[in-house]
């Protein structure tokens, strides 16, 4: 007998998601996801020791009654990887989207003060425990969720001493909380009101801030927005050069609302994620299929929160072999959803992605956008013990079943910490 | 000082929906949410004593610390009335529901031996001990959702045996849960096979198992499926007629895949409320709005779930001054949630409804598609004490936020049941 410090037993199956560690999974691939009836997985400390038939694993391991956790006939499935959020902020924009669903242009509300603005100015005047105390309910709900990883973004300081400071935030919940927070900075989100007469100003403070940040290990990645209300592609080429050489992970927001070249560039210099998508084109997308290495992060709770009937080309992506993950873009402005569940519904719907693909993209795919792909994402011997056990008799009721929250245990890092 | 049974206090909002018990709210009234800020309720017994500011109720009222229920700056509201659902039912349509979701048409499942009737078949051959216990864990997650009172339909027996089952499975769960659940007869569900090639037998049937229904008290509403593919508008007024002359409540569903001319007729018969309505046409809105008295009950939850973009004219309902309700349409087939927060998030964004509309729609206004509006659906002295506190600062987050479930405490009939 081995020994184990848990087993997870009595589960309808298990969802290993395994076999794309080193590479994210692709085309027909993104559909296969391991599946284990009646399986078991068995926990050694913070890792996966061992995925497969519940009466072999049974067998094998001896563990007392206490370090059983009962699956109940439920689902098992790695825990749930939210490569892209904005959760630090302060303030609300009820009102405003309020007023957005009742035919408000945005335009309008941005020429008022509104918008991403409003934002800007609360999470400016908030102090940092203020954005640590709301950020960390909003992470509790994301980890009752299921997401056992997430990425958090800055970009609502869009200068030097708040966005430090939001990442010093994600910092600390990455101590703090049972959760793996991924930080990425993105002062290259819009460029801010005092900024706007003298552009290059602000591209040349993007670059101090983000030497200082890489001195400071505040963060892993570096994003930009290229679209015509925030970053040309000539000046996103150019910071993004600059975050290679400071030795960032690179991310875009790209394809969103035009079409304008960024995936080409981004499959050029070989970034980790390129975000958003509703308008890529056909050249954009051949770029990224034939750089093999760019995860697509499509977001369909963005134009589902605004009312919108546009969505990403998700089938199109999919089937030109580009890895496609998914995430909430968990922010106040555009897409107010704490959960990966509610956003595996959406993509079923909205984008017709299959549930073992949207669980694909929620899963592995998503640890490889952030490159996390070798650690987590997946149920595998020696990966993080990051998984879930989900209140359903099968993995399709993931996208079947919505508006309520079917994780009813979260174990992360080997810590049983949600039921 | 007066005596009370329970105090809820430290509200951000009470939104008391006061005002509308005799009669619902319609047009522009249907945005009355009668905010008291910094409000508090008093509770004695089942029963709601007052409503009012914080500080005049806690002068008047005495009670020990662990009978005051702090909201602790969330909102309350009244207890969510959810008015359509078919919640008793075995078997689950996970595999149908994703072939759907890939393109493949309903037809050709209907033909396979799918959609309702594998429904049907699953739940003939259910016991009743095996649809309590899957009916019981649905409610549960209702009333975790902030459901206190909910309609049951049969429906999917469409024999005499298994739709009385259906109506005593809805009976025990009335009697055993906290929830007040109102039975539904829908018998006039659709025609079962061994009966379609003689229509008129099925016809005798329902009513024939309608006067049992009624002289065991297993429901109080009666309701027909107006559709092509169910029954025509003469055999729908047959059938209504016969049930008015037993003394049910009456109900239809209608409107919902073509403008059938049922509007009229449930105008026209007085009934206490029409379900669906996608395809209402201009002269069927006149009817329900010159009638006055019947709800229009809106289930934008079916066709979000079907991926399907078609809605409902809510807004011109509620300029034509019917009064508008929200439910679930909670069901295997064609409406997997059992939650009113995500009907609200999901009316405000398809249906274009303001979040006070949809408030209304799920508190007083669907009180009144149950013939309940004296009895719940809003804060008022005297009435029966179902109310709930959200997690949330102000009661636009209904709306704004999704994808998780906001509610905190539930309180039905006077005592404490979830939080």
């Amino acid at each position: 007998m081995s020994t184990a410090d848990l087993l997870v037993l009595n589960a309808a199956e298990v969802a290993s998601c395994a076999g794309f560690s080193t590479r994210a999974a692709q085309g027909p691939d993104q559909a296969q996801l391991g599946l284990v009836p009646n399986g078991a997985v068995a926990i050694s400390g913070d890792r996966i020791l061992e995925v497969g038939p519940a009466a072999e694993v049974r067998r094998k391991y001896a563990v007392s009654d206490d370090k059983i956790i009962d699956a109940d006939g439920g689902v098992v499935l790695p825990g749930f990887v939210d490569g892209h959020t904005h959760l630090v902020f302060a303030g609300d924009r009820a009102a405003e989207w309020e007023a957005r669903m009742q035919g408000k242009p945005y335009l309008e509300i941005l020429r008022e003060g509104g918008g991403i603005l409003n934002t800007v100015r609360a999470t400016r005047q908030a102090s940092f425990d203020d954005l640590l105390a709301q950020a960390r309910t909003w992470l509790h709900r994301c980890l009752e969720h299921g997401t056992t990883t997430v990425e958090i973004k800055s970009g609502y300081g869009l200068d030097r001493d708040t966005e430090i400071r939001m990442l010093e935030v994600a910092c600390a919940l990455d101590k703090e909380e049972p959760l793996d927070v991924v930080a990425t900075y993105l002062g290259g989100h819009v460029v801010p009101p005092e900024h706007t007469a003298q552009r290059s100003a602000y591209l040349d403070l993007i670059e101090s801030t983000a030497a200082e940040i890489k001195a400071e290990k505040l963060a892993h990645f570096f994003d930009v927005f290229c679209e015509e209300e925030a970053f040309t592609l000539a000046e996103t080429e150019r910071l993004l050069n600059a975050a290679r050489d400071l030795g960032f992970g690179l991310k875009l927001h790209a394809e969103q609302f035009t079409a304008s070249g960024a995936a080409a560039l981004g499959a050029r210099l070989g970034i980790t994620s390129i975000d958003h998508l509703e308008h890529i084109d056909d050249a954009g997308l051949e770029a990224l299929a034939a750089a093999e290495t760019t995860v697509a992060v499509l977001l369909p709770a963005v134009n589902f929160h605004l009312g919108l009937d546009e969505s990403a080309p998700a089938r199109k992506i999919i089937d030109a072999g580009v890895p496609v993950a998914l995430a909430t873009d968990f922010n106040p402005g555009s897409s107010f959803t704490p959960s990966i569940p509610m956003v595996i519904a959406l993509a079923c719907r909205l984008l017709k992605m299959t549930v073992a693909e949207a669980i694909i993209a929620t899963t592995i795919n998503a640890a490889h956008a952030l490159s996390l792909g070798t650690e987590t994402g997946s149920l595998e011997p020696g990966k993080r013990a990051d998984l879930i056990v989900c209140d359903i008799p099968d993995h399709r009721w993931l996208g079947y079943a919505f508006g309520w929250n079917p994780v009813k245990t979260v174990i992360a890092g080997g810590e049983r910490v949600v039921g």
